[in-house]
């Protein structure tokens, strides 16, 4: 059914999202030991035309603006989650369903250079008891294969935030360099500067390194798709996660106090203050001091906002939390193989 | 003169803020070598009621709240630079000063749950042409002394940063474990959770033990007061701008994406809306979905948001960046001392 | 019964070793629960005359040359642990003491330029069933103190750990400096050097912090003693354990590979290749090749020997490793009064 | 030429080494501006037959066991350098080559499990006015090829300094894996063993995957050979070199004082003392304690012994220090496109 469902949305060319985060009520219990028994999404009847379903998923990025949900489980299960380990694919305006939204970062801000154009939004997403008929659903009950569903999704999507990661990487660099070379310190020059411009490159690229790892080393799948290798996966997404408070840090060190200093958008806007301002805010010569207000926009917008916070708390935990990359790390990891190696050097077995 | 003001200033009860960074256009180059020599705040006259000064300081922390600005150099000068060795008290009204003003992060977002009650605002303050009399002139050119007066501050300022930045540390090592609670996973037990409150109390105790260090070791000037020691306070305010981003990084881990993916307060006034996700936002059984955003809001505010971008800017380059207490920590350092130490040990010298 | 031997050890002027560590066994399970009854010290016997032990315990710091063993547990207990819950003094030479002693590093080599003249030595000491006289016996069953007097002197042995450390800190930043020097680069004025060199600086003097504040900190105690505070003496020694290979690795970057490349001091003997390896191995005009060499091997025997190993492991094991360090942080950590006051500041709690 | 010595080596099977690293002398002069003419490898005269070189090559991998030297110079050069811009291949026993050799770490101490049989050797090579025919030659004065060549080097030598250290790498997280489940302690279960092995894989499958990507991303030169992609070999080598001290630290913490701590060998053969320490010994049950000290002493030689020592500064150090390999990454990243991004992104630029 998958690959129908594959060739209905190519075909439709629908863009479509990820409902996978439950609301998850008590971290320290499954979900069937959960008070409110709709705190994960769950079956809540059977029937001939499909599914009924109620509960909620958060943190759906994109929901408010495509045109399908697909939800996954969230974790493995055990025979007592059966209702709980359901997958299928709706409709964003099916019956039942309904969407809190909230947008990453203040795009309404003056100053808000990159989010006030691009950007993106996530939502809680209301199931009132929708319906879904059987040839929309994937699994339902199913419990033995929650856990590859989840785990298989995730694999995908910590490869893709590290493509999009390295992009933000890229965009944090070029800003830093060029806040230094507009402060009058030329990046390729001044040596704490360099350092430090050395250092953001090391970051990004060394977890862009994992990513391509992790492709190159991808199997072919029965179906005929292409599973990214999870080690690499895994540990680039945590190493982006871990990194992006090293490239918050490195830019704020590179680019100065001007970053949260910098006069209201407003306040530039009178004629008398912004005359004189311009003079005084200028650092590098001939550069106008509006170019060196840009870019300090730009660098407090990714990075020391609620666009910055968002960047960040969604960088370390999107996907998965660094504790759930260790542990898919640890169980695909041959350690056994290196346990055995030593047994062989230390002549403990031949 | 500085024992007569600060009797002034003690029987006024005033409250003073230090105007200290200028604008430094191009940061390669000294005062007198700037194109526009205004970049760096200066005496452009001297008559017999006092000098008359010319320029701006920005990023004055207080400015807009208190009576009077103390004006210091913000580096050591050399002859040629001591139109810009200069050093005085000033009211805040007097003629010629006007003020740019803006506040730390938004505090008049909905949800800014600290800031809009408590924050903090900086200035950039023109000086247009003001006179300030004798009697109020620290350093009228004598360039000699402008390092001296820039670093004293420098070091009593980074030992009070550490002090507040310590406080600061306190509300998110609460928060998160409050976080953690609410999400039903005791902080003292969950073993990931418990280890990364223990690294928040290891950053802050230890940026803080230098501060103690500091004043422990402080050393009683000529003219009655205390000067902090300069390698602890500046090691200390070195750690804590860079540990602040290790802060930020662990409260999110702990807390996970509901700091930046609630739903906005004013969605959670629609009754309908504020009935469901009420249940549905519920951690901690028993816990009210009101008390678990709140904590949740609290650490968006100080950790992922303007305030929280203000938090980390400020606390890594306000009072000096890391390279500026690098080069404090190495001028101040005994490692003549140390070297010495190895042709003895080494039987180089006896 | 303290006081008094307190005062028998400071009448004789003898040296005490402590031992603590037990052979411990199977690290997952509890003394009484271990296989082999004796892998934890023990009670065998109580007669009219004292007690009789058996049992080993491992890396006793300076046994060798000491006058007398003070014996502590090295956990806490449960009831069914009491016969483990021992702690006695007892004369080097007693009936049924045995030693096997292991040097720190290996002090015979000819390259060894500190550890060959100072060091230290470590041994298991095995008690045959050794009768302990009943004046000497500190505890003997009481389960319930011996958690504390774990804690106890792991705090004092914590801190003194700090300012030993800091000391091989001051060697480790006085012989890298020189080196620097030697190779012609003045680590005062070339960047990347002096940078490396400041963060030798803050690693030490960081961690000399919390020692310091420790002490401040410190309380009398009823018995008119002091303990140290043992949140920042666990901080220090924990910093102090994680950053000696930071250490270590920044003086082998100011250093280069001459640390373990130099020539046998064998060859150096040789007269036709000591006259051309001298004119070869001159970094620094007009400083002997002789120089450069013996702060090489200073550095090779401190940081990239078996002596240097031994510093590694026993700094960041060595009374007690990072974990035993964290839980006692955690412990002795008021996290329930930051937690109340995240209640306040949210107006969960008046 | 190349190709032809390429044929020469493969058909003769011969194995070579690489002589790049000269004596240097003052690191902050030139070749030609040092005191010593003959700091760094020289042309002393040509002539009809070849050139005749004198100075030194230090730090030679291999050289007293390979058939042949291939010389490379070690730095780039200006025209007053060009009689050090020389690289030749010549026989191992030609005339006037003498060397000076130096064992890694102790291979003849009984306790060094893993580098008594298995290790390395490197040599200063001393070159006495030797001959080489010209047709052995491949620089000889043309001093704007000496960077290029030694770049292409260091990135070759860079790479496979990755994949090697790799296997260190894995040799340490099996060794400290086992030492784990022979304390007692399931290296799968325990958690804060199963995060420092997690934290072992991150480190040393991040810079592996640099290495891939490195391979991923080479390009084939003109001559026919693959060029390995500088960023991601200059990135995956430093890593290896910062992280090998965070191996080590994790190594040393998973497994306890024993890797210092333990009997001597030679202690161990006293039979009486090996029966009763053979039962103190134990960790695991059921595991011999001989087997406990095998692995014990495999990770004292390959993480804290001589041969630990220089494994660590030869990752770092060797095949060039981090700050040459931050200068490649410089050199080669195109920051200029990530700083015209950002002039379109923010409007400065169309």
């Amino acid at each position: 059914m998958g690959e129908l469902h594959l060739q209905y949305v190519q075909e439709l060319d629908l863009a479509t999202c990820v409902a996978m985060t439950d609301a998850k009520g008590d971290r320290s219990k499954r979900p069937h030991q959960q008070s409110n028994p709709d705190i994960y999404l769950r079956i809540v009847e059977r029937n001939k035309d499909g599914i009924v379903v109620r509960g909620v998923k958060a943190i759906v990025t994109g929901a408010p603006y495509t045109h399908e949900i697909i939800v996954l489980p969230t974790r493995n299960m055990t025979e007592k989650d059966s209702d709980y380990a359901v997958s299928f694919a709706i409709e964003i305006d099916a019956d039942g369903i309904e969407m809190v939204s909230r947008e990453a970062g203040r795009p309404n801000d003056s100053e808000a250079v990159l989010s006030s154009k691009y950007g993106q939004a996530t939502a809680m997403i209301l199931f009132d008891d929708v319906l879904v008929p059987w040839e929309r659903v994937f699994l339902a009950g199913e419990w033995q294969f929650a856990g590859t569903l989840t785990e298989s999704f995730a694999t995908h999507h910590r490869l893709s935030c590290i493509g999009c990661r390295a992009g933000l990487g890229d965009m944090i660099i070029g800003a830093s360099a060029k806040m230094a070379e507009y402060n009058g310190l030329d990046p390729n020059k001044v040596s704490h500067i360099r350092d430090k411009i050395t250092d953001l490159i090391k970051y990004v690229e060394s977890f862009y390194a994992c990513g391509v790892t992790s492709s190159v080393f991808g199997k072919e799948t029965q179906a005929g798709n292409f599973c990214p290798d999870p080690i690499y996966a895994n540990i680039g997404k945590l190493l982006q996660g871990l990194h992006i408070y090293d490239m918050f840090k490195a830019s704020h060190e590179i680019s100065g106090g001007i970053l949260v200093t910098s006069p209201y958008p407003e306040d530039m806007e009178i004629p008398d203050v912004k005359a004189r301002l311009s003079e005084y805010l200028i650092g590098k010569e001939n550069i106008p001091a509006d170019y060196r207000l840009k870019v300090a926009r730009l660098l407090e917008d990714i990075t020391a906002s609620y666009q910055g916070g968002w960047y960040s708390v969604i960088s370390i935990v999107g996907g998965g939390p660094p504790e759930a990359e260790k542990i898919e790390i640890m169980r695909n990891y041959d350690l056994e193989e290196r346990m055995s190696h030593v047994e062989k050097i230390t002549g403990i077995k031949d």
